[in-house]
């Protein structure tokens, strides 16, 4: 979706005589830090309405993280190409970036309006309804967790652990909720990784699927730890954003193969979540476009300092606007899947959750039985 | 694919008197060995469209291997329930029990009318220019190997490994060179797991990659064997058609982080590449459907211990009919992926495959470039 963002950026950007230059920064920071830009007004309508439908980013993106030194070497280079707007997109480590380069700017009087656009599958960020992205990825796990529920309902006699996306928050895993349809449907057990999860319950919960049923699918985020704070003994990656678990669906279906003497298996459809060109929630699409549109409305209105937000209209049909919260309320703060929305066990969602993400994720087809 | 398949043998078989009842096996002969029939003539014409169009099997399935006493109970089964016609969906697996049934009928004088209809999402049967549920699942890795190399190309730095489904034979993995439209696009290595492959060919390959563009997305068969004969270190699994590795990409993610020290990921979409309810080629359905209304034809005109085949007709535009192959030339034997197609290597395939599977898999998006 931030290509979609970038589409809207764009047309609101040519709509406003202040802005006589408009430039891409490839590979984020990075770009900047090598004055390489693309100038984003010489871009064909074609290519433009090419790019606001694919995912991935079409500008590239940047796991850097900026220190003192890089944000004084970006200002040299803003003061150089005269870069008086920056439009900066992506979750809260991003708007963290942001907000430093609000005061970077600042501190050596240089006069530069910084306006925060959303974008993170995470759905983790702050002060927004929810962020673009994550219709669309919440749509792809919901979809896949059908998909595997029904391959595992025509063979059963296995266990299947599917790994989804979303590090230390459960919006993504909660939202394979959505694929239940009949009272068997997967996933029959979702774990969320807000709440610590013993082995031992695990193991327990699956075991009682499989004897009801003959067969469990399992929805785990890929940030899941155990009891202890460790991910059950899976590989680990450092990442920028911290230790990540590599291959936690396999080693909990290792694990409850090893314990339940169950065959088990797991997939890891992994940043296809986040890549696929495939079923895209047509509001996800165009929310980003609006968000971007606004993010250059607000510039020009001399607003600074600010991320776009999500509002969502009180009551049904689903509606919603745009509005803005200043940076340092976004800023590297995680929003995690609301207490309030967890099932007594910690594990699995209430309703109320599914009410707020249904309409985002859009109908699911479910699948038809024989009689 | 095998829904598609079923829809078409009750359409057809709907149109011939001899037949009176049609009966559909609850996952395959476990069903026929609990005498649990459902009827396939009392579905309701909503429920039928339904299901053709739906991926996972309806009717479910099995990996029952039937030994003689089981062959001895299924006929004793369809004596009590007068069952002379015997439609048999699968791969050469499943026509190498329809060919046991046949032997199995004959030798007990009990007439039985066997047909076996190609399904297999891993190509490998013979006699068959392809089989029905190859195009959509190598449609699946083409679209999901193009799709990572997006999220790879603007997040460059690191090496993905993408697992492919196809046990023993490369015609999927071989599909995912489908994905690529400009020389630096996804797929940047393809592995055919017909050859051996040394862990340090794999390394080598890799560096090179990895330094000539600061990415690299490999496309790995999930059967693929190291010159050992070994899944490189992997978890292997004891199924029933052999051992089969379970998390090899993650493994050759490991091996790689390790002595390249590149920062490695791998996915493993898996089932969901036999299962998603997604991007299906409308030939894929449609042939599918065909080969069902063939197998009746066949049955019904007196033909027995055969199997439907697809016919490619010479030329373009492409066009397939269907033909009978004894299923003797087609019981337990797996079509791997020709020699004629591999690349001199061993690894990746010749653009003589890419001809073949074009129109199977149907035109994919590409990805737009900033200009």
């Amino acid at each position: 979706m931030i290509n979609a963002s970038l589409a809207g950026l764009i047309e609101e950007a040519r709509q406003h005589r202040q802005i006589s230059r408009f430039y891409g920064a490839p590979f984020g920071l990075d770009g900047v830090l090598r004055e390489e830009f693309l100038d984003l007004f010489a871009q064909s309508p074609a290519t433009l309405e090419g790019i606001a439908a694919m995912p991935s980013s079409a500008l590239g993106t940047s796991r850097l993280e900026a220190g003192p030194a890089e944000m004084e070497h970006v200002l040299e280079v803003f003061r150089k190409h005269d870069v008086r707007y920056l439009f900066y997109t992506g979750g809260n480590g991003s708007m963290g970036t942001a907000l430093q380069m609000v005061e970077a700017a600042r501190d050596r009087g240089y006069e530069l309006c910084v306006i925060g656009v959303p974008k993170t599958i995470d759905n983790d960020l702050a002060e927004t309804d929810h962020t673009p992205g994550y219709p669309t990825t919440a749509r792809f796990f919901a979809s896949a967790v059908r998909d595997i529920g029904a391959d595992n309902r025509a063979l059963p006699g296995q266990v299947e652990i599917v790994e989804v996306l979303g590090r230390n928050a459960g919006w993504l895993v909660a939202a394979t909720s959505l694929a239940r349809h009949r009272p068997d449907d997967a996933p029959h057990l979702i774990y969320l990784p807000e709440v610590p999860l013993p082995l031992e319950t695990l193991l327990a919960d699956i075991d009682r699927v499989y004897h009801r049923l003959g067969r469990c699918v399992v929805a785990v985020c890929e940030g899941q730890l155990d009891e202890h704070g460790e991910p059950f003994g899976a590989d680990v990656r450092e990442g920028s954003r911290g230790k990540l678990a590599m291959n936690l669906g396999h080693r909990l279906a290792m694990l409850a193969a090893q314990h339940l003497k169950l065959k088990t298996r797991s997939e890891k459809p992994g940043l296809l979540g986040r890549s696929s060109w495939g079923d895209q929630p047509a509001a996800d699409r165009a929310e980003s476009r609006l968000c971007g549109r606004a993010a250059v409305r607000a510039a020009c209105e001399g607003v600074s300092g600010s991320m776009v937000t999500l509002v969502r209209e009180p009551g049904l049909p689903y509606a919603v606007s745009t509005g803005l919260a200043p940076l340092e309320r976004v800023a590297f703060i995680e929003r995690l899947f609301p207490e309030a929305w967890r099932a007594p066990s910690g594990h699995d969602v209430l309703p109320e959750f599914q009410q707020y993400a249904a309409p985002l994720v859009g109908p699911l087809r479910h699948y038809e039985l024989l009689a």
